[in-house]
C-alpha cells in the first residue's frame, strides 16, 4: 500500500485501529525481528556479566539533512553511547512523538534509515511507542532511543580513567554534524557541501577493544563537541590535555564555514566521531586498527594527557604558542540532535 | 539554591556548563543512586533469566493534574508495562524534552514525583537525557521512559493466552485518568472532582504472581481504555468476552461526566488499573490478594472468556439484554499520556 500523500493524524495516536495500522504499515515493516513485541514489553534473553544502559532524545531540525535523517541519528547516538562503555549494543527501544500532519512516506524513510543503521551493528529494535501530538505541539518528529548492551569482558572505560602519558585520538575529522545542521537551517545564506558524519561506531570500537582492551576513555563528541568532552574528562580524571592544534582534523569546508561564522570546530557536534584516550604504548596499534574500519579511516592522534594544567585543555600551535582552549559554556550553538 | 522564578533556557540544553548545572540541581538531586551515571551509559549488573524491555512517551497536557503530574505518569506507565509481563522493574532511563521558558521549580516538582514513584516499587533511574527545544517547538515538557525488568520465574503472560472459562478482572474502577485529563483541559465547562488513578502497580502484581504464577494475561488499560484492551486480547487469543455490565466499576463522578459528554468509560484511559485474565478456579484467590494491596483494593470480576463470539466483546445488562461493546477505532478522545 502506498503511503504517498498520506499524513499522520491524531487518530493514529489514539491507541485503536489506526494506531495498529500505523505500526503495521511503517514500523513493523522495518523493525521486524523475532524480539519485536506486540505486548506491553519485549521478552528477551538476559545478557551476561555487566550491561550498559543509555537513553537519548533527538529533536533535530531539519529532520532530513545531508548525510542522514533523525532516524539514522537516533540509532547512531545510542549505539555510540553504548560503544563508549565497551558494550555490544543488543536491544533498543524507540519512542516517537509525531506532529499531526507529518507525511507518512517521510516517516517511513525515517524508519527505513533506523532499520539499516541498526542492522549495520547487529542491534535489535525490540519495542516502540508512538504518540501523535496536535499541530504546533511538537516540531515535526521527536525520537527517543534507549539501548542495552553487554560490556565486553575485561573492558572498563570511564571519563575518570585518563592518565598522564596517554594519547588523545579522534576517530575522524571533527565538527561535521554541527556544521551540516547549521547549513541546512539556511539562516546564514552560506553555500557549502558539508555532510554529517553521523555513523554507528560499534564495529570499529569492537575491533579496537578486541585487541586493546585497556583503552582508558571513549567518548562520543556529540553536544558540545570535542572541546566540551575534553574539558569534562580533564575534570573527571584530574588531568590536563596538551593538544597539537595542527593535527586536529577539520574538513576544509567546515573550516571555511566556521571561520566565516566565528565558530570553533572544537565545539561543534560530531555524530560519528569519538574521542579515545589510550595508553601511550598502544597508540600505534589502536590507530592501525581504526584506519581499517569503516567510519574511522581518518583517525588521528591530536595530543597527550599531562599531569600539569589539571582540568585544562592547552592548544599548542605550529609556531609554538600555547593557549588555553576556551572553556565551554556560553556558546549559543544551534541544537544539533 | 532556590529555583523559584528561574526558567529553563536553550543554554541548559547545549551540553556545556549550564546543562551540567540543570542536571545537578534538578535531576541528580532526585535520581541519585549508585547506578545513576555521569558517563555515556550506566554500567549495571545483568539481570538473570528472561528480561522485559519497554518504552513509553508522555506528552500529556496539562502536565500537572488532579492526582499526579507527567513525571509520576511516566514512571507508572513503564513500571506497569513491565508488571504486565510479570517483570520486576529494575532499571529505568528517562529522556526529557523541555520547552525553553519552562519553570525550574515545576521541573523539580516533576523530578520529585518521579523519584517518589520509582521508590515505591524499588526501580532505579540509571540514566537520563535532557534536550531543550525553542519556544513553540514543544508543548511544555515531554518525557520518554524506558524500563528493563526481570521476569519472575515460571511466569508467562501474553495477550494470546486467554482461554475459555477464564475470568476477566479489573484491578479498580475504570476510565478515571482519561476523565481527569478531560476535565483539566476545561474545554467543556464541567466541574467535577475526578482524580487520576495513576499508580505504579508492580507490588500488587508481584503479590498475585507469587501465589498464582499462572495468570494468563495482564494488560494496563491506558490509551484506548479497557474496551480497546479487551478487543485486542480477543483478537490475539481468538476468544470472546462476555461482560456483566453492572459489575464494571465506574466512579459516580466519572459516570456523570462521560454521560454528559456522550463518552464511554470503557474507552477512557486508566493509568493505575489493569485488566487481568486468570484461570476460573484462581479467581477468588487473585481477588483476595489484590484487595489487600495498595491501588488495587477495588479489584472486581467483570466477566468471563468464552469460546463463542471469538474476536468480540459482549456486554450483558442487568435486564438480560446482550449487546456488542462498540469496536474501538474512530473515537476522537483526548490524548491522555
Amino acid at each position: 500500500m502506498s503511503l504517498e500523500g498520506k499524513t499522520v493524524t491524531l487518530a493514529h495516536g489514539a491507541g485503536g485501529k489506526q494506531t495498529a495500522e500505523l505500526i503495521g504499515q511503517v514500523f513493523k515493516k522495518h523493525f521486524s525481528n523475532p524480539y519485536f513485541t506486540a505486548d506491553d514489553a519485549a521478552v528477551l534473553p538476559a545478557p551476561e556479566g555487566k550491561i550498559a544502559m543509555t537513553t537519548d532524545g533527538f529533536i533535530v531540525s531539519p529532520q532530513f539533512f545531508n548525510g542522514g535523517n533523525i532516524g539514522k541519528l537516533s540509532i547512531c547516538g545510542t549505539v555510540n553511547d553504548l560503544a563508549c562503555m565497551g558494550a555490544e549494543p543488543l536491544y533498543m527501544t524507540c519512542g516517537f512523538v509525531i506532529e499531526e500532519g507529518f507525511p507518512m512516506d517521510r516517516l517511513e524513510e525515517v524508519a527505513a534509515a533506523m532499520e539499516k543503521t541498526a542492522a549495520e551493528v547487529g542491534v535489535r529494535i525490540v519495542a516502540g511507542d508512538t504518540k501523535v501530538a496536535g499541530k504546533g505541539q511538537v516540531d515535526g518528529l521527536f525520537i527517543t532511543t534507549t539501548g542495552v548492551g553487554q560490556i565486553m569482558e575485561g573492558v572498563t572505560t570511564s571519563g575518570a580513567l585518563a592518565k598522564s602519558g596517554d594519547s588523545v585520538l579522534v576517530t575522524g575529522d571533527i565538527g561535521r554534524h554541527g556544521c551540516c545542521i547549521l547549513l541546512e537551517r539556511d539562516e546564514y545564506g552560506i553555500e557549502a557541501d558539508v555532510k554529517s558524519d553521523c555513523a554507528p561506531l560499534w564495529n570499529a570500537v569492537q575491533a579496537v577493544l578486541s585487541e586493546v582492551p585497556d583503552v582508558h576513555v571513549i567518548r562520543d563528541a556529540t553536544r558540545g563537541g570535542v572541546g566540551t568532552v575534553l574539558y569534562e574528562i580533564a575534570q573527571e580524571s584530574g588531568v590536563g590535555f596538551l593538544l597539537d592544534a595542527e593535527s586536529i582534523p577539520v574538513q576544509d569546508q567546515v573550516r571555511g564555514v566556521t571561520g566565516m561564522l566565528g565558530l570553533d570546530p572544537m565545539y561543534l557536534a560530531c555524530e560519528g566521531t569519538l574521542v579515545m584516550i589510550v595508553p601511550g604504548d598502544k597508540t600505534e596499534k589502536v590507530l592501525e586498527i581504526l584506519r581499517q574500519q569503516p567510519h574511522t579511516e581518518g583517525a588521528k592522534v591530536i595530543g597527550t594527557v599531562t599531569e600539569e594544567e589539571a582540568g585544562k585543555v592547552v592548544l599548542r600551535t605550529q609556531i609554538g604558542t600555547q593557549t588555553y582552549l576556551p572553556q565551554p559554556g556560553n556558546e549559543l550553538l544551534p541544537r544539533i540532535c
